[in-house]
């Protein structure tokens, strides 16, 4: 939704088409849809014929997390030749979850010399970009610490039950098992990282743990009562010779404290980068999807990560 | 030196040959006069012969901070077909020095399919590709202000010199006069971030001010006495409309007191990034030069800014 309202408000990008699968949505105005005036662009739920009929120089895909679920809607872009910046954590970094499906689309998306992005803030920005550009100033890297605390009680409705602010501890264990659960993308970043820093990583894992409240908290959409989950806490890890050398510890809780994202790099010499307040997540997730349209456009073909390409530039 | 080095430490990378017009340098064995064991790369004083005999995939350059003292240079190492990662301050953005140059050299550099960029840490990183990397995730641009404080007392001689330190305000002003004084390369920062963000500067300016010592310091160098230089504090501004857009402050004196780089963004959302302590100029600029000899060979060719290729990678 915020991307979609961003890609309208700029004057380099030319809106021609929205896709939704929801068959609620089809045949509505997206103007309307988005709460705006009426724009005439009319949701369709049929990908394949609105690129061929529109032959759009690149789609905006924002649908699912997980690569299996959108796995068959990239291809299908691919095939009408379209140019693809996706929202989706796990293309951030497909070579770690998937190598045999990165590579294939990546041979696809070379043979209809096509370019293919997954990006986002996090991942695809705070936890990883970040960290490759602060290290363009080292001598040598030894490894990579990032710190990411997000007070999840100025974010969305879908971000505070992401993290599962205001479960008890009993209902957020039943729904860490059952999957699905929490930040997505953790792993990816590390990969990421690791591969473009040269750690040779030899094991990536994270964990995950409920952030428990230490005082009652009210955000605008629901109170978070004191010992109930204010959010999570997930720590992805990379190993080499049983030294973690990559550490991506990131919180995102109702009533966190002292908000901001820290990145480090243990080298020569070490350097800290530090954001105050923080990245605002809903703000620059749809920013940076949108930022990264007009460079994967002009990039040379083949499923990218970003830090393949520029930087993306604001687009105007 | 310094990129030297580093460049011989490095496995990925093989140092083939090395130039120096100096004919005191000329046949000397490049470890030697690096202070290091004797390496067998004899330093050569003909540039040309150099790579018609060794078809280097990319040189690294390193002579003067000004287009017009380079531009054979350049040339000589493009009519081979040579890559170049410069560290001339005014190659970071020639297009605002030397727009016809620039165009010149994008066009030769595509001709014989090679790249030529210019880079470093300041300009090039701490002012200017940072600035590019924070507006990465706004919706909205609508100016720049970048803070770097320098403790020139921790840095080689040569920059203490460069800034006037231990000189009296007579003898400052006299020299900034004469021209060549201080920090190169700002206009060329304003001048990046402006056209990256799509500003629509209508005017750069600097201006340029002795820092004078309220105490004494000693750096292992030389003595800044109270009431002496201790530096100098140069500010480029990129105005539109009357109102200044980008405004870049470089302090660079002796005794400064919290160093450290501030890179902000006035924009939607607003975004605030911090170097504590800040980015170590002296190895920090040798590192950016090493970890982009890889990225200029990988990419299309032309005339590239930094902005225009995927963040520097650390070279193994």
């Amino acid at each position: 939704m915020a991307a979609a309202k961003l890609a309208l408000s700029k004057s380099s990008l030319q809106v021609v088409g929205a896709v939704d699968p929801d068959p609620k949505k089809s045949g509505q105005d997206l103007g309307k849809l988005l709460g705006q005036e009426p724009n005439g662009i009319i949701v369709s739920s049929d990908a394949a014929k609105l690129y061929s009929e529109l032959r759009p120089d690149v789609i905006l895909h924002c649908t699912s997390s997980f690569l299996p679920r959108v796995k068959e809607q990239l291809i299908q872009a691919l095939d009408a030749g379209v140019n693809i910046v996706s929202s989706t954590e796990e293309l951030l970094m497909p070579y770690h979850s998937d190598p045999e499906l990165a590579r294939a689309l990546d041979k696809k998306a070379k043979e209809v010399n096509a370019t293919l992005l997954g990006t986002g803030v996090n991942p695809g920005y705070a936890m990883d970009f970040l960290a490759v550009v602060a290290s363009a100033v080292c001598f040598e890297v030894n490894g990579v610490k990032c710190r990411r605390v997000v007070d999840a009680g100025t974010r969305r409705l879908p971000l505070q039950r992401k993290v599962g602010a205001g479960l008890t501890v009993e209902e957020f264990k039943a729904r860490e098992a059952a999957g699905g659960f929490g930040h997505i993308g953790m792993e990816e970043s590390v990969a990421l990282v690791g591969r473009t820093l040269g750690l040779e990583l030899e094991r990536i894992e994270q964990s995950l743990e409920a952030v428990v409240a230490s005082q009652e908290f009210q955000t605008p959409f629901l109170t978070v009562g004191r010992g109930q989950v204010a959010g999570i806490r997930n720590i992805g890890r990379g190993w080499k010779n049983g030294t973690s050398l990559v550490e991506l510890d990131l919180t995102m809780a109702v009533g966190s404290e002292n908000p901001g994202d820290t990145i480090e790099i243990v080298g020569e010499p070490p350097i800290k980068m530090h954001f105050e307040g923080g990245i605002p997540g809903d703000q620059a997730t749809a920013a940076i999807l949108v930022n990264s349209l007009q460079g994967v456009v002009e990039a040379g073909s083949g499923l990218k990560t970003v830090v393949d390409l520029p930087p993306a530039r604001i687009a105007r």
